[in-house]
């Protein structure tokens, strides 16, 4: 069963005061960097896997995608998404991405933001996305750091009077389900090692582009809490090709 | 100045009392792994950076290699190879490998074994390399893991009763020297993110192969400390192709 803790509206309703949620890509730290890994939209067929409130569907189809399927295990996302990102070009469906079946070459273009933590089987996924794209189609996506999902509680360790001492890693070779806290609430990641996200792409049809851990924006340095983000990596995003 | 710690005395000693020192390749935990991503030897030039006791160059030349350098900062290294590795087919030379200058496509295969990390400028490193080597040679190296690197002391944070607690990442994204203590001695080595490592390589010429976090085999996990290895990444393992 996976979890859908999208739909449980305590969280929903947290995750809807987030920067990410309120201005969109521009809220999202990781876009700046993300922007540039991603590739030419258009004409492209798209599919975007844990679309949230389809703010990269929309960015597709501005760029000149000529449709896209947006993704998502939790309605409340989708009808966000709705609200937020309609358009002609833009289809949005719930499933549990886990569970799609597609024809082989359906897309030309696989993007994926921030979902695939919430995934147990990466390779099963990876192998039916290679199936799903066009041979030279795309593939990007960002996922939790290995470093950031590795020991469970995602939180910093601390110094007795309450500030940083350092991030914990543990674990980091045992995959699997862990117990994360977001946004005060717990929910279910799943850790997997750098190995398994990039040897995994490499040995199952892709050509790694670029691999990129996005640092915190030098103008956003004197902003709460950011010179903290640069004593760990918590994301990792990723372009890869179909052969 | 590059730092040459292997021609101080008790640091050599140290060094010398390793199993991968005394056993050679199968005394090193990656060995196994780091094997299946070594590229076909047969008649290739093989340059060895930082080839320390040679092992590797043996290696090569027993797996067919036309010819082999072996390149060293360290007197004391190549004197121990001169005397377990050598051989007709093998070259030892002393020169700091940033120092390095050959004709272009000299080499079918570039190997490097442990010795990265203690390179302050990857980048010029990796493009030097790509031009040695001909189109379509083989870039395998192995180098300390940035999670291993990032914080500086590279030793685990313990509880007060003297168990391990977790491994400490700090610093991450300050790239740069750090003093570590290795064989309880301080050493200077240079972190560097993950990003440094493998998008230096895709944007300089490269096609990633293989990228491999060698986790301590199954068969060795009931040896003593081998348990505390499954906790936290120590190297990452590299396989490249030049366009």
């Amino acid at each position: 069963m996976k979890e859908n803790k999208y739909d449980d509206s305590v969280f929903f309703e947290k995750y809807a005061q987030m920067s990410r949620s309120v201005q969109g890509l521009d809220g999202a730290g990781e876009w700046y960097a993300l922007k540039q890994l991603l590739p030419d939209f258009n004409g492209r067929r798209v599919l975007d896997l844990g679309c949230g409130y389809g703010w990269h569907c929309m960015y597709a189809v501005q760029n000149g995608a000529a449709s896209v399927l947006g993704i998502d295990i939790s309605e409340k996302m989708l009808e966000t998404a709705q609200c937020k990102n309609a358009g002609p070009k833009i289809t949005y469906c719930r499933a549990a991405m886990e569970d799609l079946n597609f024809e082989k070459e359906s897309f030309d273009i696989v993007i994926s933001s921030l979902a695939f933590h919430y995934v147990k089987d990466f390779k099963a996924l990876v192998k039916n996305i290679c199936r799903w794209l066009t041979p030279g189609g795309q593939f990007v996506f960002s996922a939790e750091h290995p470093v950031f999902t590795a020991q469970g509680s995602q939180d910093w360790y601390y110094n007795n009077d309450g500030s940083i001492l350092h991030f914990p890693v543990d674990n980091y070779y045992y995959e699997g389900k862990r117990q994360a806290v977001f946004l005060g609430e717990k929910v279910t990641k799943y850790h997997r090692t750098l190995t398994t996200y990039i040897d995994t792409l490499l040995r199952c049809g892709f050509t790694l582009k670029r691999l990129v851990e996005p640092a915190p924006p030098e103008n956003m340095l004197d902003l709460p809490g950011m010179k903290d983000e640069m004593r760990r990596p918590m994301m990792l995003l990723v372009a890869a090709q179909k052969n």
